[in-house]
Formats: C-alpha cells, structure tokens, sequence
C-alpha cells in the first residue's frame, strides 16, 4: 500500500493532484501546511468524497512544514480538519502533549489521529525510539516514527521498532535519507499499513521514492532472498 | 564477515593497514592498483603469513581502478601476484574474456579467482545480469557482481542474483551508492561470504560503509522483523 504526499501551493493544484494521486496510489497525504490557511476549508471541500483515502496534515516549521501561522491558528485548523473525518489526521506528538485541550477537541470530534515524530537530524538508540513509542501510544494506536539514518545501524534501530511495538498499536516507521530509501520499501514487510512516495521523481522528504519503485521493488519478490541461516 | 578495502600508495602504509585491518576484519582487500608497480612484490612479501586471509585487486581505471601501466603489464602483474597465492586474486571479467592465454597462465598456477564486474553507472535489469552471471561462472566459482543503485528496485534486482545463481557458485554481489549502502549488509543473509568495508569512514567505493556499521547492524539482528505475510 501506498501514500503518495501531495504538497500544492493552491486549491485548485492540491485538489488536481489528490485526484490523479489516488488514481495510482492506495492513500494520500494532503500537505495542508503548504496551502494558504483561507484555501484548506475550501479544498477539503473539494474533495471529501475521497476522505477515506485522505491523511491530512499541517506541519510546524519545526517539524519540517511550511504553515506560517501561529501555533493557536494551526491548532484551529488541525481542529477545522478533523470535522472532515480524514482516514487519519496527522498530529505531531510535540504538539498534543503541548496542548491537553486540542487533545480534548479532537476526542469530542473523534478524529481518527495519526500521532507522528520526525527527526531531521539523526536516529536515537533503540532504548529512547522504543520509549518515544510508548509515550506517543497515550494519543493514538496510530504511530508515525521517522529519523534521518546516517548509517546502515540507524536503519535497523528503526526496523527493530517493529519488533518493539505493542501489537495493538500500527506503526509507520521509516528512515530518511538516501541510507535509508530501502526502509521505505521494507517497512511495509514489517508491518507498516503503506509507505509514504512521491508521483514523479520530485521527493519531498529527503530519501523518498516513488510510487513506481515501491511496485516494482515489491513484484521483484526480493525477500524472499533472505534466509538469517546464510550468515555466517 | 568483513573483508575491509586497502588502498594505499607505498609499501610500508599498505602492509601496516592490511596488519591494522586484519585486527577487527576476517579479510583484506589489497588495491595493488595504488601501489607503483615495483613495490607491489615487496608489499606481497612482507605479508605472505597473511595471503590466506588476502584477496588481491590490480584494477585498470575503466573498472574504478589507478592502475597506470599498459594491459600487459598489469596482466603481468597479476600473474606475479597469483604465485603468492592470496585467498583470492579478484580479475575483472572483461580481462579475463579478452586475453585467453592469461586465463591458461592463471589456470597453470592454479589461481583461485574472483571473477568480477563492475558497473559503474547503472544497473542493467535481472536477465542481463543472470547472462553475466553465467558467462562469468566459466571463469571461477567465485563471482562478484557490483552496480551502481539508483532506486531501491535496482537494489532489489542485485539481491534476487542470489535466488538465481548456480547453487556450486559463491556469489559475492550488492549496489554502490547511497541507496545500495544497506545491500552491504543484507548480502550477508543472502548468502555473500563477505561485504567489502572501510576501517575508517572514507570510503573508497560510493556507498561503502564502515566495518563498525557491519557489526553494529548485525548485531541489531533486525531481519528477524521481516515476515512476507505482514505485507498486504
């Protein structure tokens, strides 16, 4: 399964791509962050026929984003979104353990929350990453972890995450960066429900790849290569 | 295993950096290619105890290598090198396939070879490479198939050589580049004897990674995460 991120600039672009996303892709990730706050009622509007195809997000500058607002304003709009009943609401973890009352709007609203945590710079050890998990299963049983790798290590602390989680929670797990591009495919033989691509070859998270690899990776089989007992 | 990569310009600095190496590596890699051509018996005499943990490489530059002399010298080289009877003495394929009376020279001296290919720029598709394959297994047992990666299915297609080799070869085969750098790991569980290293952090081939990080992915035992039937 697939989550093709769409980061447009107007309504009319965001929507056109949602559209001809989800003509190839399982999901899609709607970058609200990259809008101008007046277009998103307008867009979701648009396209609420395909909410349950939808992630929505609205990230932080500090998250990577582009939302140029204030934190109160952002959190209006995360609140605006979550009326539309999205598949998953993307909210970062920093932000619902910031703002208790935003975590109580968006239960009243029973928004089906996506709780995320990116780091941009590298990848803690696997005690730290495991224990950001379980403080970030208080929000959702939905969890999104995503760290820079900087070496082939960094990519298995992440794929060991798998292997960490409680099994009643789903887990979004990948590394960035071009080290960890192979996670974005692999991640999906763990357990993750898709993984995030682009359309075209335009990555928009360092190290993402497109929707056309993912598929041609996952027919090629290769997985079935491994067999821990070669290893000597 | 590890076999770490040696490249060094004088005699004295490679025969202490294969010493150095053999210390946390099963094997070395000596580049004979950056020595002069006449220190290249000195250096293989001061480390003759170590030959049996020694694969010798005299690359020309179309393959990646320094080698400045002209073909018959270094095939005469390499003639020299496999009368002190490393491990392994690696010689491309494209030398090998144009120069029969080398081949009966190698045979004679009962050289055990690795018969590689190297590409540099891309990589070719699965039933290309399966020909290559088979064409180099006239040569040796030992095989080695290296391309450069620029999307995880290209990735894929290096690891699916292993599904597809003759069971009597020994397949030695991963991606160059960032995206390929995890292909240095999995390898390993693919059935690769060994994966070439750095010591240090430079590395010498694009996407070459360090000893450390072999150990330290290893040890991270993360395929035990990896279950096809998790994929939907």
């Amino acid at each position: 399964m697939t989550c093709v991120s769409v980061a447009e600039t107007t309504q009319d672009k965001m929507v056109n791509s949602i559209v001809k996303a989800l003509g190839v892709s399982n999901y899609v990730e709607a970058r609200l962050d990259y809008l101008e706050p007046e277009s998103i009622a307008g867009t979701l509007d648009a396209i609420k026929e395909k909410k349950d195809k939808l992630i929505c997000t609205v990230r932080p500058e500090t998250e990577g984003g582009k939302f140029q607002g204030n934190e109160d304003e952002r959190i209006d709009i995360i609140c605006l979104v979550a009326r539309y009943k999205p598949f998953l609401l993307d909210v970062e973890y920093e932000t619902l353990h910031k703002n208790p009352n935003m975590v109580k709007r968006l239960e009243a609203l029973n928004a089906k929350l996506l709780v995320s945590w990116h780091d941009f710079n590298s990848t803690p050890d696997i005690k730290y990453l495991t224990q950001q998990m379980n403080a970030m299963s208080h929000y959702s049983r939905w969890i999104k972890i995503v760290c820079m790798a900087k070496t082939v290590f960094d990519t298995t602390k992440i794929l060991k995450l798998y292997e960490m989680k409680d099994e009643r929670d789903t887990l979004i797990s990948f590394s960035m960066g071009c080290i960890g591009s192979m996670t974005r495919v692999m991640c999906l033989y763990a357990g993750s429900p898709y993984t995030y691509v682009t359309l075209g070859e335009d990555a928009i998270a360092p190290g993402q790849i497109s929707v056309k690899d993912v598929k041609m990776s996952i027919d090629s089989n290769f997985f079935k290569t491994f067999n821990q007992s070669f290893y000597k």
